[in-house]
Order: C-alpha cells, then sequence, then structure tokens
C-alpha cells in the first residue's frame, strides 16, 4: 500500500469533494427534471470525473498515513471520509467503553419505503461491533455477526451503541444495537479477531 | 409514495447518470491529482447538483412505477438503479428456485485493504436471502440474520447465491453464500417475512 503524505489542505479538499459527491448521490435517486437536464447534469460528472482521473492510484485506497502520521482509512465503505457510499459513520471510544457512532440516512440508504435498507443496518452495526475490537494500526475482521431486526429502522438520524462482552484469547465477542428516535431497531452481537501476521 | 409514469427515455437517462455518478464515487476515492483540480471537480459536481435539484421529491425515493407499468425500486440500496450507492446487484430468479446476484465491487465497496468490508458482503447478503422469499409487490423484511465469515472476500467479481430452506407460516428460512474465484468467503442463513398489513 502506497503511504501518502499530503498536506492538510488537500486533504481537507478530498473531504469536501466526497460531501459534495454524497449530495450529488442523494439528488440523483430524488430529481424529477427533464431528459435534458438529466444529460447536462450527466455530462458535468463525466467532466469532473475525467479531470479527477487524471493521477489515480490502481485499485483501492487501502490504508492511508496522514499529514499528521496517522493511518487514516479514506476509502473505508463505512467510516471512509472520501467515499461517498460511506455515510460517512464518526466511531467514537467512549470513556466507559463503549462505541457509538451516529448518522443521519437519507434516500441513498432506503430498502422498505422510507426506512433504511436491513444491509445498511448491518453495515453499520458490523463496523460499529468490530470497532470495539480495532486496536491502533491493527484492526480486527469480523469473524461472526447476527442480526436481529425488531422494528422498522426509519430513515433520518441513528445512533449504532456496541461493547465488548467477553473476551477469549484472539477473540472479541461484542454486542451493540441501532436505535432511533423509536427505540431500538436492530440488536447484533458478534465475534471479531485480529488476523494472525503471515507466517514467512 | 408517488408512481411516476416516465417514459422509458427519461427513464434511462437516470440509469446512465446514476452509472456516471459511480464512476465519480470511484475515481473520488482513487484520485492523486492536486488542489486546484480538486476544487474545480468539486465545482462541477456542485452546478450538476443544483442543475438536478430543481425539482426533487421528498424523503425518499420509496417505490415507484415504472412506464411499463410494473414496480421498480429505483432507490435501494442494494439494487436501485438510479441509486449510485447501490453496485447495483442484479437479482436472478433461476429456474431451479435459487436466487442468484452477481457484482463487481470495487473501492468504494473496501474494508480490510483489498477486501470487501464486511458490512458489504452483509448487505449483498441480505437482500440476495430475503429476494427468495419476495413476492410481486410484496417484498419480504429480515426478521434475522447470521452471517459467518470463513475468508476475506476480495475487490472485484462477486456472485451471491440464496435459496429457500423451509417455509412455516409467514416465516421464509432462508440460507446462502458470497463466493469470489477464492471460493466461498461468507455463510448466511436468514429469517424473513412478509409484513402483515396494517390493521384498520
Amino acid at each position: 500500500m502506497p503511504a501518502h503524505h499530503t498536506s492538510p489542505s488537500l486533504e481537507a479538499s478530498y473531504v469536501l469533494l466526497a460531501e459534495s459527491v454524497r449530495r450529488l448521490v442523494d439528488v440523483a435517486i430524488r430529481s424529477e427534471v427533464g431528459i435534458d437536464d438529466v444529460r447536462a447534469a450527466a455530462a458535468k460528472i463525466d467532466s469532473a470525473t475525467a479531470q479527477l482521473s487524471a493521477a489515480l492510484i490502481p485499485g483501492a485506497r487501502g490504508v492511508d498515513r496522514a499529514a499528521d502520521g496517522t493511518t487514516v482509512v479514506w476509502g473505508n465503505a463505512a467510516i471512509g471520509l472520501r467515499n461517498a457510499i460511506a455515510p460517512p459513520l464518526v466511531v467514537r471510544h467512549q470513556t466507559d467503553g463503549r462505541v457509538r457512532a451516529d448518522a443521519t440516512l437519507g434516500a441513498a440508504y432506503e430498502g422498505p419505503a422510507g426506512h433504511v435498507h436491513g444491509g445498511i443496518c448491518a453495515l453499520i452495526l458490523d463496523h460499529v461491533l468490530g470497532a470495539t475490537a480495532h486496536q491502533p494500526g491493527r484492526p480486527a475482521v469480523t469473524g461472526t455477526l447476527t442480526l436481529r431486526y425488531e422494528a422498522g429502522t426509519r430513515l433520518g438520524p441513528v445512533r449504532a451503541v456496541a461493547w465488548v462482552e467477553r473476551v477469549e484469547g484472539a477473540k472479541t465477542f461484542a454486542v451493540g444495537h441501532l436505535e432511533t428516535s423509536d427505540g431500538v431497531t436492530v440488536r447484533a452481537e458478534g465475534v471479531f479477531f485480529h488476523p494472525l501476521p503471515a507466517q514467512t
């Protein structure tokens, strides 16, 4: 993986770019304009894509190094600040050991009409439960994940909360839930572990 | 939900628009151009967003009616042809009763470096297992979903396969897996049901 040392202002411009792309994703779903406007908008988008494509890393983003030396996951599908698919989740480690993430989910995250797709609920809970097992520079991966959908999750503000139930050797057993102003909508439990270093 | 009767060519232009947005999402993650180009690209994107925003439905897309009278889910986070977050999955009901979906997942779906985010695997499997229980105009919702991650899922072409194990009353028990050229990477089982009509 390349370790990119970019300036804070360049990093910030890419974060703003992704925010622009998120707004575009939303209106591309909800727009009702006519065909001429759709085609003109697509031409502008293709022009932006061409401009950004003048220099591309191959493959995917992987793990980068930020200007301050910390590792960052710009491209991550749940938390990546440069990934317009990510809400993005902002994961907070509370002083009580719990992990929390808040997000506001709009039209792009819909499954049943007016509600968050069950698989998006799973994406958020996978990431937040997994974050209880993360260590700096040593992310955990999912072993098993079980989700119980207790109510529909309405589009809008959601919160995910997770905590460690117990640790057995390399395995972290985590539990948590997704909630809205309606209360808890999805409960989750999962087992996460740290991949062993490759044997040489 | 509004039932929009749009012409096939307008529908097609929105599908092409979403494909343009998907390419943009990808390069916005992988781009290495300098700050002037990033800002110029963002300005083009914001201009496209403004143009598309001249007429917007409020909230989310819900279920629309296509020009040919069938129901379509343009905005769905897994399969929505107008939703740039959706790969989109193309779900096929095979003659043997299995449901299959193929997708090629790039940088936007990354979790661990070079691999699909575990939560994206969950999104795909939730949708494909759920599709075994779908009936025309009467989608199933997820009751429980259990995922067992057996290997990392490399970015690139993936296939999800699911089938009904048994039906008990309103509940459909479905199983399936995600696979790549490496073999099966994630196994899933879930219970899906049809929400009861609202009581009056």
